[in-house]
């Protein structure tokens, strides 16, 4: 595996003719950014793996001094899960003057991008900058952030972009807690009492199935996640995916969203929930 | 020369393996558009030119429904110059989901960006589409749109896209006026006194030679583009080239930028002066 930091170095270790698969993240690796190297690994001759935790995704009072980070053991785990190259830069490399940045219009005010305002401005102008840099064939991103890869789809579509987005499911603990670089941040207690959010979806999606209305399934999936101790609800969301916008009798898809935060951890979680 | 409008289209006409020049447009070519046609056949294999006018860099008050528009005097003219493949996309084709923009920070806020916001960020929108669509190897740009050059020099470094930008030189008629697709809004007293405005910034670039003070250089221009009747100063800049920022000791190119409204043509120009 090469771990390069700068463009010229990373420019030199990516391959020329020959498909790559591109998983961008934030570093403090799970099984499921593993599970997205297995699948960039299986579809694409080499796979470049980047670890940048992006400043301009953080809001003013957020986590960014906090996120945690281990490269360490990050390049443990992408040397083992097969990475062939690992681009690591510093901000003033991903920013060499930062004079134009993404803005999102539509989509963006909602779920995650409501509570965090400029959040999804910052995804996609990170994404778009690595995307020039590795030029990759397939790129891949996990569900459990449903907002951000609708936002990437749309906006590798409106905006041309020559790259294949692929979605890849939420890799889950064994009670059913969504893997988050920021589980780190449970106390014992909370991990428990977290596994909840996951029942409370599971249920929504099996009223879903009943032909119970969304209005419904919203109050009662809200009244689960209420009962869960020490936490806040942020929102609870039943939106059409991937367009985000409201559920109608022509969805197909809906995205049940939530994101409820502990003391020291916000966490998000969703299902996906398909007509017929 | 295959004249294609729908993306589909375009991907089979752009060639593999062979150098791409692009030229984009907003079409009602003049002698600058085909100087920089005539750049990108020297250098490259193959010329594309785009020819749309682009509604996101105009503002709710500006000319955008009478920007003058003649294709098939441009398709004659563009394939009399050697333009390979003429992609001549509706907005439709350009904005499918028209869900995120690119928003200019830095360098924006002084010249034109002062007089037209939200211009640079519809130009750098809608430039970044046309990058991903056409990957050229070189991108032609004129001088005339000096701030536009810069800023697009910018974005590509900011954003590492893979794109070669070449500046070319404003093409004047023999009176030195600067070409331009707005021309024809102009009078026939309205050409004559027009020329003024190059005659003036020639006197300023001299004075920049003998050593007169910035200030002094722009009080003179300004005086001089004064005396040219019915018609209004938008703007008289002196700044450093191509960051658009004040002018400093250590500047080496400056920018003498201005911007005149005639009655129904606002003209822009300007000398790029170098030091020593």
């Amino acid at each position: 595996m090469k771990i390069v930091s700068t463009v010229e170095e990373l420019r030199i270790a990516l391959p020329t003719n020959q498909t790559i698969g591109f998983v961008p993240t934030m570093g403090y690796l799970h099984e499921g950014h593993m599970s997205l190297v297995e699948n960039a690994r299986r579809e694409n001759d080499v796979v470049v793996m980047s670890i940048f935790v992006n400043p301009t995704q953080f809001g003013p009072n957020e986590d960014l001094d906090r996120y945690p980070r281990d490269f360490e053991r990050d390049e443990k785990l992408a040397r083992d899960a097969g990475v062939d190259v690992l681009f690591y830069p510093t901000t003033e490399t991903m920013y060499p003057l930062d004079m134009a940045r993404v803005t999102v219009h539509h989509g963006a005010d909602v779920l995650c991008g409501a509570s965090r305002p400029g959040h999804f401005d910052g995804v996609l102008t990170i994404v778009s900058k690595l995307f020039n840099l590795v030029q990759p064939t397939r790129a891949y991103f996990g569900l459990k952030d449903a907002q951000q890869v609708a936002l990437i789809e749309g906006y590798v579509r409106d905006y041309f972009v020559p790259v294949e987005i692929r979605r890849c499911p939420i890799i889950r603990e064994e009670t059913g807690l969504a893997k988050s670089s920021r589980n780190v941040y449970l106390s014992d207690v909370e991990t428990v009492e977290a596994s909840r959010i996951f029942s409370a979806l599971t249920m929504a999606r099996e009223a879903l199935d009943t032909g119970q209305q969304v209005d419904e399934v919203k109050r009662q999936l809200t009244e689960r996640l209420n009962e869960i101790p020490n936490s806040q609800i942020d929102y609870v969301e039943l939106v059409d995916y991937p367009t985000l916008g409201a559920v109608s009798s022509d969805s197909t898809e809906l995205l049940l969203a939530v994101a409820i935060q502990f003391e020291r951890a916000r966490l998000i979680d969703n299902v996906i929930w398909k007509k017929g």
